[in-house]
């Protein structure tokens, strides 16, 4: 049974002159000729052939297998591609166009995949052209190793080693050397190059229905990129034994197909067929150079992974071995303008990896600041009853917040904020350095980190990260109620920012945003600070009350009607309220007591 | 009922550790953290953090979206990318890892998508690091356009706009900017984009099952990265439509979610989401251009079409579009060495397309030379027997062309040769330079190629072609022995390389290879032009009927068995050997007669 491929496209029989259009709009330094239907040729915008003093070189094809070959015109690469339509070759007077464009006095090298309507149709452009008075070389491509030795020049398809022969020439030619040298050395790189593929899919013709050929956990070997059915059929397999399956018969002693040898140098090319994604190109491409270097002794160069010659919409890959000696890197790592030749894979290579940077030593902190206190400061007194009030309120809540996140959430609200809480009192008595208030908070948010998890352990961590980053800019180490407020100003901040949450939202930052409000305008106006902080707090408590109005614009909340919404307050709204008033009320209780 | 997608990999668990891994052996520049499994940092190699004397940008989050964002790391753009699990947040420690790597004293920017994951451990990451004394800023992106405005930051994703705002980031901090103010610029440019997408499958996560809810004929409107259903289930449209509607989606004034109105400069993504081949692309961007400057009325000053920010293997693309002015275009035109930021988009335009060059003017040629000559001279005598004496030939062999072609190909062999010398000789009445032999072959290859079709048309036309070029080179009017024998040498060389055929292959090249060889021995000996012509004849027979005995190797009859093969001779090299022997005897008979 076959079926219809969706592809995202106009009509099917103008797929290659809409890519062409799309094409040039993407990149300026392209052009095409202005003869479609017909002519489908694509130049670099910068030649013109009357003047062009570098020797052109062209290559082309069936279209269906992009980027290659309209994607590789540029500077240093090719001059000119001519597109047929789909699987089809170019007609000879489309070639002759692109050949009469951007040939001038240096000649033309024209690169052929060895396919026999390709082979037919540049070469009769190529000696009309000479015909004409221009110098024409060509060069033609067959790289691939899949099929057994074929009787006849016809077996062996030119597949993506072509790009490889492409940038060859195109450097060659950028460098200046005549017609005869770049076509010598493109046909040397021809010969340097093989090539082997395997398939997960059959590709789909724009417009036609798909062959179902290949059954589910089948792939193809040995396959070719016009839809054509591969050399075997084969379950699917880790990648790894696909990789090393394709290695064997690419550097086949017995059909020795290319010259390459133990102790050789050679590039590398993963060549995606359309559809599959660079995840999966990479990850082939990782497990290829081990096997290269290990298994067959071989030296990688450079590695090109990519999709670079396709098969429209085919999922898998092939994999390219070229031989290169130290001339062939150099025209491979020459500059390009070429839009789709690979960035980044020339030059040598430093260690793949290096080691994870460690965190700045906790022996930069003094050891003191590491470990609970022998001697608490004042500050450091009213801090201890200040973090154990608020964690015995949120103790004593956990029931009541469990049950309110019963109804609005997942029900564990209060079991949440009972770990964290009880882990600060735990780690309070062994090692927070109470008389430094800045790095106490610190030291409750890597409680807080460690024991809560969930949303809200990120939260409140965030919160207490980033109000010690706040305290900690201060030069004294006492704090002041100003400071408290900046700190809880900058905590409250990096919560709403990071959780995305603001005031209204139904959250924790409901009670805080209004307790903060209330604890600035009362600092500024002169009010004693402990006093100013019970006040907020009967804010906080007041906000977290509001929430039941209010609609839940982030969490699970964001799911439960309105109706049930309403009869319970926001279960993290509460508990902040809660602590904080808790904090701020024995705060109170301890100035009133010294 | 959902399906078994296929995907070439090895364990589902370590796609992303074996993609870093490919990724850095495809790429020298970059390196990765040694901390696999939970520390996968992907970094620049070319910078340590205590000496880094730019702004770090990072970004980061879920994988499966690859290139992004590892891809995107390079000088110009990232410094380091943080990667998750396929869909799943870095952990804070990864996060803190990388900025610890390549944080400097001028800070970093962390770049973040907006989802709730990847802000609570950027978010609590950044703060961490500020906690260790670093300068950081983080901008969150949410660019997607697809649904309607959310009550919370939450609705709206990060999308491909993302990989627009990496850019401008890292062109700003390569550009030695503080960090405050490449924060200012990357969060204009996040505020500037918007992204809407469209999907023909739903993507597979590695070693989970397909869901198939979206079915034949269907598409998927405003979709997420991260296979959650899109906003909208559609019948498949052309794309034309598709792009209609996303444009109107991305820059509705009732969402007013990006700030662009008529006359405003923009950018465009088209941005391919894993299986979507570069031809429908590049159809969708030469659709969106258009549309946007005049539907939109904006001026497109930049196209990027590629696969930058997918869904692993899902199949459609996302359009961006990006509010630019001077100084956003600046950056993203600016160089960077980040691998998978497009090439060649940067710059103004030429026109898109340039008139098909014409081919050399008929005026060129002689008026004389176009026509037949009112006086032949006595070359001009000779040839006109010669084709005639080979046409008529040929003609004479239809049926037993078509009889043997029966047998061994698609029995029209008689029907096209003979096709071809009607025309031969109907033209060579009209206008064939006769006294100009060089010309006169040209002409023939013209009308065989008008007349003929089909591979043998093909290769007969390049024949000529071929000998006319060598003949051409002649500075004397009057082609001796010796240079038709060179013309012969010259025709069956391109004939044989782009036909892909030589001697042994059952050609028509088994007729003309020794009758060329024996011509030029007799030549050489000092024979007679009229009598070694003849001789050579003999030979062309002799090797035409000996295809007999050979198997094909091209061709049709490559597919015949032996037996039946070995009835028949070759047909195209008995009309090869026919019309050579006729000429032969021609020429031979009209210097006697002379």
């Amino acid at each position: 049974m076959a079926f219809q491929g969706k592809k995202l496209i106009n009509n099917p029989n103008d797929v290659v002159t809409e890519f062409i259009e799309g094409l040039v709009e993407t990149y300026p330094g392209l052009q095409y000729l202005d003869g479609f239907p017909e002519v489908k040729v694509v130049i670099r915008a910068d030649v013109s052939g009357a003047t062009y003093d570098k020797v052109a070189v062209i290559s082309g094809g069936g279209s269906g297998h992009e980027p290659a070959h309209a994607g590789f015109v540029g500077e240093g690469m090719l001059t000119a591609s001519i597109c047929g339509d789909v699987f089809a070759s170019p007609p000879v007077d489309s070639i002759l166009a692109g050949i009469r464009a951007v040939t001038g006095p240096m000649g033309c090298l024209l690169i052929v995949t060895n396919y026999t309507g390709d082979r037919l149709n540049f070469g009769l452009a190529a000696e009309q052209a000479r015909s004409e008075g221009y110098k024409i070389e060509t060069v033609i491509v067959g790289d691939d190793c899949a099929l057994p030795p074929p009787r006849g020049i016809a077996g062996r398809r030119g597949l993506a080693g072509t790009i490889l022969v492409n940038k060859v020439a195109g450097a060659a030619a950028a460098a200046g050397l005549s017609l005869a040298d770049v076509a010598s050395e493109a046909k040397c790189a021809s010969e340097m190059v093989g090539t082997m593929g395997v398939a997960l899919s059959v590709c789909t013709l724009p417009g036609q229905v798909t062959s179902d050929r290949l059954g589910p956990g089948k792939m193809e070997l040995g396959l070719g990129i016009h839809g054509e059915p591969g050399a075997a059929v084969a379950d699917l397999q880790p990648v790894d034994v696909v990789v090393s399956h394709a290695l064997k018969q690419i550097l086949s002693p017995e059909t020795n197909y290319v010259p390459i040898t133990r102790g050789n140098r050679v590039v590398l090319m993963i060549n995606g067929l359309g559809a599959t994604p660079v995840m999966e190109l990479m990850i082939a491409a990782g497990k290829t150079v081990p096997k290269l270097q290990l298994e067959f002794g071989l030296a990688v160069e450079r590695v090109y992974t990519g999709s670079f010659m396709t098969s429209l919409d085919m999922a898998g890959f092939s994999i390219s071995i070229m031989k290169a000696d130290q001339t062939l890197l150099q025209r491979l790592d020459a500059p390009t303008k070429a839009p789709n030749w690979p960035v980044g894979s020339a030059g040598n290579r430093p260690p793949a990896k290096i080691p994870v940077p460690l965190p700045p030593s906790r022996s930069m902190k003094s050891e003191e600041s590491l470990s609970r206190p022998l001697q608490l400061s004042e500050q450091g007194r009213i801090l201890e009853v200040a973090i154990e009030a608020a964690a015995n309120a949120v103790i004593d809540m956990r029931d009541s917040l469990n049950d309110w996140d019963s109804k609005v959430g997942d029900g564990d609200c209060g079991s949440t904020m009972y770990r964290g809480a009880t882990a600060i009192l735990d780690d309070m008595k062994k090692y927070y350095p109470l008389n430094d208030a800045a790095e106490t908070v610190n030291e409750i948010g890597s409680s807080v980190r460690r024991a809560m998890g969930g949303t809200s352990g990120v939260l409140y961590t965030i919160f207490c990260k980033a109000a010690y980053a706040r305290l900690k800019a201060n030069l004294d180490s006492t704090v002041t109620a100003k400071q408290w407020a900046e700190g809880l100003e900058a905590a409250i901040d990096a919560v709403s920012k990071y959780g995305g949450a603001s005031a209204g939202y139904r959250t924790l930052l409901d009670a805080l945003i209004p307790a903060l409000a209330v604890l600035k305008e009362r600092l500024s106006a002169g009010a004693d600070p402990s006093t100013a902080f019970v006040v907020s707090s009967e804010a906080a408590l007041e906000g977290a009350e509001s929430t039941k109005d209010m609609q839940a614009q982030a969490g699970r909340s964001s799911y439960v009607s309105v109706g049930i919404l309403s009869t319970v307050p926001d279960p993290g709204a509460m508990a902040a309220a809660v602590w904080y008033r808790a904090a701020a009320l024995a705060v109170k209780d301890k100035y009133r007591a010294s």
